[in-house]
């Protein structure tokens, strides 16, 4: 995925397959890549890890909610078998459970749920991954999440991006206005995230259940004001949030599986990743990120799993990529192009998702000899080995 | 799944769950189940196998082609990539590709095919499994398909049924009619397959591009003369498989993605067990079938992989069954029963499916406390163990 392009529609002809290939690595960093002859002479040592297999860039998941207490098993149930968001809501579900479980957590089993569950996609070929909170919802939870977040990053082997999700809902423990709620976290949260450096990202959640356009404007503009990069949830329900990530010009914005062709020409002509969600999308049984519409429309697209206990339980980021690429008929290119370099650009990571010289040496390889075969067998076709930073780490 | 009925909608609180259960196994039969001490008062020899954990009957995936040679894998990306139906033939890609394909295959490499994904099968909790000719289209290659899928059923752990699907299509290299083709397999092929015993099922793709309903019926009437029971790939793209598998007494109506309201109910008014193939959907990135209204018209549902290279090359009946219950909003009672009992129906296989008394002792185990985790997560929690006549498979 040498000098693709980073918006826009992609074809298989574009990628750069380079046959019997090596890679040399220098404190984990990638020195170079060609022809595995080629290399042997010019490096002090090189061995051969595998034959017949193709290796990849490592996965960048660039939005997930790992960071949580409990199961929502009830609820999924629930809902498949036809029960309303408020019939839910009302035996005790949504959001709110979860808010409940994750506040009785404590830190330490919190970072244990966190390290469990980045293994797994480290497993599945995730070499960096974002975890956000949002299942606090107030100062004191919001940041037992965030250092909770911190402290896996720094026993993980995977690299782990951090966002503040305050902004994911009105808490129902907060008696005031959501304007008042948003003020209290900028004023009083977002100092202690940069004191403590827990957090670089601030996401909110745009939805008419959650926070309007007009409401998130002062605390987005207090994040800037600070120094903080915004991303969005935006569209999920109902378009809106996308004018919202452009107009703050954040680095992503993330769903939009209810963006109408004016969301797509919007986020089209701006430097917004567009992320598609396809976890949540068979998570709740409804439509996909009209992602063929985005790329056509010249719009870049990131492709990350939302792995979370209410809406997609499943975090398996491959396969959800290519489910999503035959609804919405994307190619091979687009889809890793979808879970590598544009997905770290979503995470304003310019260090890897490309296999070459200068980038982070994080790679997987699949025992096949045809790339084609990766999307072709849905997520069944697993790496056999995962690198990070030049480490076999698994 | 103790008394639950064959034919229509379930609910989850119709599910029997024994707390702190045991299982009695006799020469691979269940003997007993209940309570673990109730259990051991009456056992020779009673153990623990598990903690926290959920035991449920083995999966019966009553739809596959895993008997084939070679990959459609770059059909699938030119699909994914937009190419149509047509183009993807003209670059020599469709069915007839695996036809080409599998019949340059060995018996011994088919063999070796069939085990090994069988076997990834079973890991995943398959502990019965159909298996499909159809790839070989003349009388010569079809009987080395079935031989060959019989010799792996002796060698396999898991129960191996047989289905002959000679009438896949109208072979390219058949200069008669399809009615002169299908003729020829009833007069030449069908005795063979008595008298070496290969398969006691007929199947027939219904189909714009394969065999309309008139051409079928000589073919089926020959088939019933001789004894063999009847299934039909119905309604996949148009609609009117349904009609020859009811006026057939079909054991089951497989695919429906694009049944009516009148094939709804036409097949709810017989015994034919419809089968959803959820991996034929998220493979092709089309319409599910409309599973919800065949349970709400009374109709039984099974769910099976329809495993191919084709168009359905994932080969994880478990994760798609789950996306099935997403989009078409079904209980865990449906999604368990159209993978147990109600799949085993369609294979007329009265002896497995439920955990009862003179049943087959195949089950298997899932880590997890709550059996609302099973389908949560959406195929990503895998058995542990997996029982095939009582003895531990995997």
């Amino acid at each position: 995925m040498q000098d693709l392009p980073i918006k826009g529609a992609l074809k298989d002809e574009q990628l750069t397959i380079i046959e019997n290939a090596g890679i040399l690595v220098s404190e984990g960093v990638i020195a170079a890549v060609g022809g595995f002859t080629d290399l042997k002479a010019k490096a002090d040592h090189i061995e051969t890890i595998t034959h017949d297999a193709v290796c990849i860039p490592g996965f960048v998941d660039a939005h997930t909610h790992i960071c949580f207490g409990g199961s929502r098993a009830n609820d999924f149930a629930m809902r498949n078998a036809g029960s309303s968001y408020l019939e839910i809501a009302k035996a005790g579900g949504g959001i709110w459970d979860t808010v409940t479980k994750t506040r009785k957590e404590s830190e330490t089993a919190l970072i244990a749920g966190i390290l469990k569950r980045s293994q797994e996609h480290l497993q599945l070929g995730v070499t960096t991954i974002e975890v956000k909170s949002g299942y606090g919802l107030s100062i004191e939870q919001e940041l037992k999440m965030l250092r909770a977040i911190k402290t896996a990053a720094a026993a993980s082997t995977q690299d782990i991006v951090t966002t503040c999700l305050a902004a994911h809902m009105v808490p129902k423990d907060w008696s005031g206005t959501a304007e008042a709620y948003l003020s209290e976290m900028g004023q009083h949260l977002f100092p202690v995230l940069k004191s403590e450096n827990l957090t670089q990202r601030i996401d909110a959640f745009i939805e008419e259940s959650a926070f309007t356009a007009k409401q998130i404007a002062p605390y987005f503009k207090k994040a800037q004001q600070l120094g903080f990069d915004i991303t969005v949830h935006a569209d999920q329900f109902s378009a809106g949030g996308s004018q919202v990530a452009v107009d703050f010009n954040a680095l992503s914005a993330d769903h939009l599986e209810a963006s109408t062709q004016k969301e797509v020409e919007l986020l089209a002509k701006s430097n917004v990743v567009a992320t598609a969600l396809p976890g949540a999308s068979i998570g709740l049984g409804c439509d996909f990120t009209p992602a063929r519409k985005l790329l056509d429309a010249g719009a870049s697209l990131a492709i990350a799993s939302d792995h979370n206990p209410g809406s997609a339980p499943m975090g398996n980021l491959l396969t959800q990529a290519c489910i999503l690429a035959t609804f919405e008929k994307l190619s091979n290119a687009e889809v890793l192009a979808g879970l590598t370099f544009r997905a770290a650009a979503a995470l304003k990571l310019k260090d890897r998702g490309v296999l070459e010289r200068g980038k982070k040496a994080d790679f997987m390889v699949f025992d096949t000899s045809n790339y084609q075969e990766i999307t072709y067998h849905q997520g069944q076709l697993r790496p056999s080995m995962v690198f990070k930073n030049g480490e076999k780490a698994f």
